[in-house]
């Protein structure tokens, strides 16, 4: 689906509130392509990053699975708006280990105060084959600058 | 609710998972309470928890959610049985900002295939005082060990 | 938890509205008790209410999870307000079968754009034991009134 | 995706379950499509799926949503086993009006004891034009027969 951002300026925008993001920096999480109601981020799979049976830690796949669909409805809201995760499920597929995490979010349907988005979680190998780990589905709100 | 452990020994098996839990680790995130299906974590915020408005990142909130819901699974499991997360939602009440954050996970609905999990979120400031900051339903799936 | 009302008149405001509500009269479903962020609905269990083994249809629970839920949060918002469910997730715990499915329905966490909302679901026995079949958690809209 | 059913008379069974679902009888849904990990619902939009306003009931919508996606799960299982739902996540677009309302669900990711499973439901209109309502993403759980 092709959406039309409010505001043009839109990667800037998201490429100033990524300098501010202290958990991504600390999971070594980085923000790879931003379009239109569209964003990916990539992880290169280490030891901090796994659970106690060498796979990808569940809850970095949520993380991950967060932050490609807020920025994706991010890249859609109007200059001085916010948007905050109201609700996300995330399914988990299989158990993920790989080369490197890579996290697709899109917008499904945008609105004047709620987006709902999706995202794809998926391990690279090493000869760049993906496989699908987990998928999730959230609602996240727009806030609005205070008048 | 009070449940019966398959297992007595749910306690060092706990101690044992997560001395692997390489994450958990990264993020300074201990579980600080066992009990049979229910567990405890925290986490003493700092600038690595944060997104880019200086409250705690929703993926930091997901996961605390996610570990201490699986481990109050993990609890009542039977020797040799894993738990792993099905699906987990995540509803973000407010941002969240405070001294400790602190999750508590408790089983809602035991099973022989699946477990229905809670898990909530608080802040809890230096006074002391909670404040709720997200809450989460989870589907904990088990993993029979190979006949 | 204790909500004050926006609007005093809230309980007509709910019956007014359950006037219009065809579903609920086609599926005999019948909202029992209106509280500030609180509603009950009841459900005499009839064969038009299941599905093919004989238990209640998930979707019927599912139904009444979402309308005892949409109703808590209708109670509290301003004159002229709306409510809508923007997203429901429902667990089952276990196959229903009874007398009478009761569904309770409260506001966790309300706001301005929108409530976040649970909803237990009863099978009401015989002898007036009650058994929970389901869970669920919403997060419900609010509609403001056009300018 | 092309799933290959572990039953190849998958469909008979799915006809032989629908004889006895009386929810859906009541409402007047229709299994219109039976396919290996995938089915289609209709209904013909009456006054009786009416919520206050005149649109769709959203527990009609997560009604037929989890319909199809439990039919969708229940083409792929071994002889004997039966799905039922684990959980379901239902997602509103926009108030639903118009001539049938439709519902294509999805196997996203088959397994032994879960299957993910995903729902679109629509507004067809008079012109044969779709409008999509609600998005649903669902657990699904096996049931082995008793050995």
């Amino acid at each position: 689906m092709n959406w039309t951002p409010k505001n043009p300026d839109f990667k800037a925008l998201v490429e100033k509130k990524l300098e501010g993001q202290q958990l991504m920096k600390r999971l070594n999480i980085t923000l790879t392509k931003i379009e239109a109601g569209y964003t990916e981020a990539e992880i290169p799979f280490e030891l901090m990053h796994q659970q106690q049976d060498g796979y990808v830690h569940g809850g970095l796949t949520a993380t991950i699975a967060d932050i490609v669909s807020g920025f994706a409805a991010y890249t859609l809201v109007a200059q001085g708006e916010r948007v905050v995760t109201a609700d996300i499920r995330t399914s988990y597929f299989r158990p993920g280990v790989g080369k490197t995490i890579l996290a697709r979010g899109r917008v499904v349907k945008p609105g004047q105060n709620f987006f709902f988005c999706e995202a794809e979680v998926f391990m690279v190998h090493e000869n760049g084959d993906e496989t699908e780990i987990a998928h999730s589905s959230s609602t996240m709100a727009v806030i609005k600058p205070k008048a």
